[in-house]
């Protein structure tokens, strides 16, 4: 636990009772059907370790997917030393030591030992509860595919979310409309009917327990109302696999995005739009460590949905760190705008404590949703969350101190953006 | 004043004498003629207060002009709580402390009796007095409509500052033709007209105590010098109400504005930009409450303005709180661009510890401009000016023990931005 | 020195064993036949004064290269206290100190006195080993012109680096063409030619010695691969001077660029980017000061670049300020991307802290190039690298205290971002 220990005094108190609270989590991928990870390659396999130490001269090839899991790891490993500066080797060291008492440093010549004792493939269900309850979890949301069918889980532990991705930016592949015909049944041929899908989509995942829906956009996606009727002509032509202009590609995105902010209205649900990612901008990279930004976005872009959907809250997540700021500002004029955690590239301590200095200052704290974890396996909810809780026990110190808060304001501010304003915000569904 | 007192012993120290000082503000939307509060309503009417309560969940019509003062008051304190973690609350619990004597919470129990407190309409011009003295204040800045007859009130205290905004932005709309007629007498039909017609709004404001040009410009505009030639059929048209065409559009208000920038060198007044607002991104907000930016602006669009008016000083502020470090390069370079505080958006603590740490890192200390108020009402300028002194008083204090400083150096740079800088940037009229 | 000593006593034990170790400073502008400063003008001459000062108000003239060069160090001094608060300064407080042995403050009263301590012509070339070895100079980097015959010195120590500005920008300048077949001897009159050309400077470079190359790209500047074929016209126009639609320059700029990378990879050179600036900015303004930069960039436009020469290292320094989290996501994806040092605008302690923090938190160890000085002259070595040294000791001091990092772990670090990884990076050339 030293790696997330405050070395102020008046911060480590701080940490010390919130981290002792249960953790909230309103956005993860999760896979419901297997939440921990029954191997240490499962850990290991995260992005960020392979990504990194590819970047830091690890071939692609040491971490092929077809190779043996503890192959894997064992080349994984040679590399780890290039990378034990950054904040998410940190992680790993927290989730050796926490969820495995593993106390040494994770070289080659301690991996295998490692290994085995992160080996849960015998318990697994009863692994995934023990992580659950060390973890002091509450609940979790998923990220999951609009054909999902969202059977086999607790969907009050494991919240669906409906990732919507495919749909607005891929509707062009024939795929994406097979998978559409086939969850719901109906016989996708135009906007109409198309419409018809994306209700019968969100009535499911609503009956099932979805609590919100996300979806991340590219730089270049301004959103705005386009009328039916100029759409007409690009979905079909987007639900044939026709051949579409670049006009016409961003009609069919901008009007089946539209449609599903309408539904999030209908439904009441939350629309997290996590903004910025530009997929496959590195294409030789690691799986999952392909993607980058441009950081010449702006959430004027975003403005007349914002106007329009009035109804709809819409936690937003930034990509460009140094677009922080500008979230500031639109969080504090739009009532339906909340700053939600801090995303990917952003997610480092560096990037949390600046922006979530400014948002303490200027942003409604009943309206900040903290933190959310973004993992894939429960083991990192809790080094993630433990990260974000150390920034802002330590922000909360400074706070006490500077702006003359008593600690129970403190901790009245940590308990919101915690607990309190998420368990609001993702408690919708009609 | 507890919550602007820095806990560093050193930054105390400092922050003790700077806050002894005089304030001299170069920038506020004060009525001279109206300068304090009369009511509690006339502080808590400030747009932050609405703007972050409505942002919070509080409905528009709950502060609607047309309600009883009283009723507004006490419809506002229920939502106060939510946005007690701000820098803005902390603003007015300073205020009640300092100007009311008022200590305890402000709660929807305790509203109506700092309602009864804070009520000054039987003895305004002393309070006005009051506060001005309470604070120090030696001069402030206000911001004139180009027909303000700029009469009853001393401008050596309360100095105009010509606001021309409506001129470059609004020349299309009737009123402004009608107000520009009526306040200059010049009947204008064309450009030479128009031109004639800005000169005497000049003469009349410098000849009247003006200190100061300023306007507020879109991130869509990039200022170029025009020939008046290609801008007298785009102009005639403006000044007709004629449809126009958006370059037309932008013809005008390039010609408008940069005839004001040769006014500006004409009259030795500094020309205040302050670069990045859009208008009305969020039409249902409180008033005062819709405008935002977007965040991809350049001073790099400024520098033919800046290269062809070297006589004259432009104390910029740029909206954008990411594009601080821009600033400090176009002042560090440009002898005529000088830094000029730290504006709305920006205003919050941690944006100007960041910008203040690279200007005293970067900028000459002889061409900074701390910090303005720009506040509607005098009471908000002594805590806006102690937020401002406490970032700075800890700013010097790592300066001393980090950079060598002495107390004396630290305190001589505190009082060149503060008080010289001001003083002699916003001296000028011919 | 105390103006570069951190006040934490963890901090300033770091720094003291830090600022023990050798220097390797993988690029600037020194003249390897003049590489420490003969005269106080040959520093105070350095751009940093003169812009700071006239940006102050001294007028151009005051430094004009015709002058006397006392007569400048007199006219400079008049304005130093207007700049005495920036870190500039405190470079010039820093290399009187030790390596002139004047410790009072520089004034006009004293200029003459510190002229004469600084004076060198007669023990020139003694001077520059003082100042190397003072300095513990392990290897400069210089910045070479195409045509540099690269003779004249130990270029083991002075090591070349390949400056390819005028070949990417301004191959429609007579005089470039004419410098190329001078000294390659390649009669240059289309794109084969030009091609053989340019590899015969790198076959020379490299016989010389030379570990990069390098180049400074303007904001508009997006590479991309052209097809020679495309680019056949617009070189031949280029080459022989005739008039080029923008689309063609920008064409002869990018497949010259594109055939720079070539060499660099055949010739396995870091290719040093150096992305920003805009030349001329204010024309009026002194030597070397009249460069600023657009702020609307993003890596995203180098992304074919970087996914193209997948073998080719970027070292790659940005130079808006606000793009130094953008630097980290790429460096922290791409293999070939190296984060380096803090450049010209971002290099003051304010904009090193938070690009450092975040490096040292999400960028392999590796791979990060900590500084670099950028020195036109050996004397600003030295506290240029302080500079860095004490923001490096400071951020490490924190990582100790709050990540649990041992001081060999902290050590470990600025070794290897110092001089492990700079080392390792510039050994190039085959």
């Amino acid at each position: 636990m030293a790696t997330t220990q405050p070395p102020d005094p008046l911060a480590l108190e701080l940490f010390e009772e919130i981290a002792g609270w249960p953790i909230f989590d309103p956005h993860s991928h999760i896979d419901a059907h297997r939440p921990a990870a029954r191997t240490l390659d499962e850990v290991l396999g995260y992005h960020y370790y392979t990504e990194l130490c590819h970047s830091a001269g690890m071939p692609a090839e040491l971490v092929d997917p077809g190779l043996d899991p503890r192959e894997r790891s064992r080349n994984l490993a040679r590399y780890l030393d290039r990378i034990d500066n950054t904040v998410q080797h940190s992680w790993l060291v927290e989730i050796a030591r926490t969820f495995h008492g593993f106390e040494g440093p994770i070289t080659p010549d301690s991996i295998d030992r490692l290994h085995d004792r992160a080996d849960h493939q015998g318990d697994a269900s009863a692994w995934d509860r023990q992580v659950w309850e060390r973890t002091r979890l509450e609940a979790i949301f998923l990220t999951n595919d609009f054909d999902d069918p969202l059977e086999g889980w607790d969907t009050s532990r494991f919240v669906p979310c409906l990732r919507t991705d495919d749909l607005v930016l891929k509707l062009h592949e024939g795929s994406t409309v097979e998978r559409i015909r086939r969850s719901t049944g109906v016989d996708v041929v135009d906007h109409a009917t198309l419409r018809a899908a994306l209700g019968a989509i969100f009535e499911r995942f609503v009956s099932r327990g979805a609590k919100a829906c996300a979806i991340s956009l590219p730089p270049d996606f301004a959103p705005r109302m386009t009328t039916p009727r100029r759409a007409v002509t690009p979905i079909r032509r987007a639900l044939h696999q026709m051949d579409q202009r670049p006009d016409e590609h961003d009609e069919v995105r901008q009007v089946v995005f539209w449609t599903i902010a309408e539904l999030c209205s209908d439904f009441k649900l939350p629309f997290d739009l996590m903004i910025g990612p530009v997929r496959n901008a590195y294409p030789s990279g690691v799986a999952g460590g392909r993607d980058l930004f441009d950081r010449r976005v702006s959430l004027h872009d975003y403005r007349a949905l914002f106007n329009h959907f009035a109804g709809v809250t819409f936690p937003v997540s930034t990509l460009a760190p140094d677009a922080g700021p500008e979230l500031v500002a639109y969080s504090w004029i739009f009532p339906n705008v909340v700053p939600m955690g801090h995303w990917w590239y952003g997610n480092v301590p560096t990037f949390i404590a600046a922006d979530l200095k400014a948002r303490l200052e200027a942003v409604p704290k009943t309206k900040q949703v903290g933190y959310y974890s973004d993992a894939y396996k429960l083991e990192f909810v809790l080094p993630k969350f433990n990260m974000y809780r150390k920034v802002l026990a330590e922000t909360l110190a400074d706070a006490i101190r500077g702006r003359g808060w008593s600690s129970g304001q403190a901790l009245d501010v940590a308990r919101r953006v915690l607990l309190e304003n998420p368990r609001a915000i993702f408690a919708g569904g009609h």
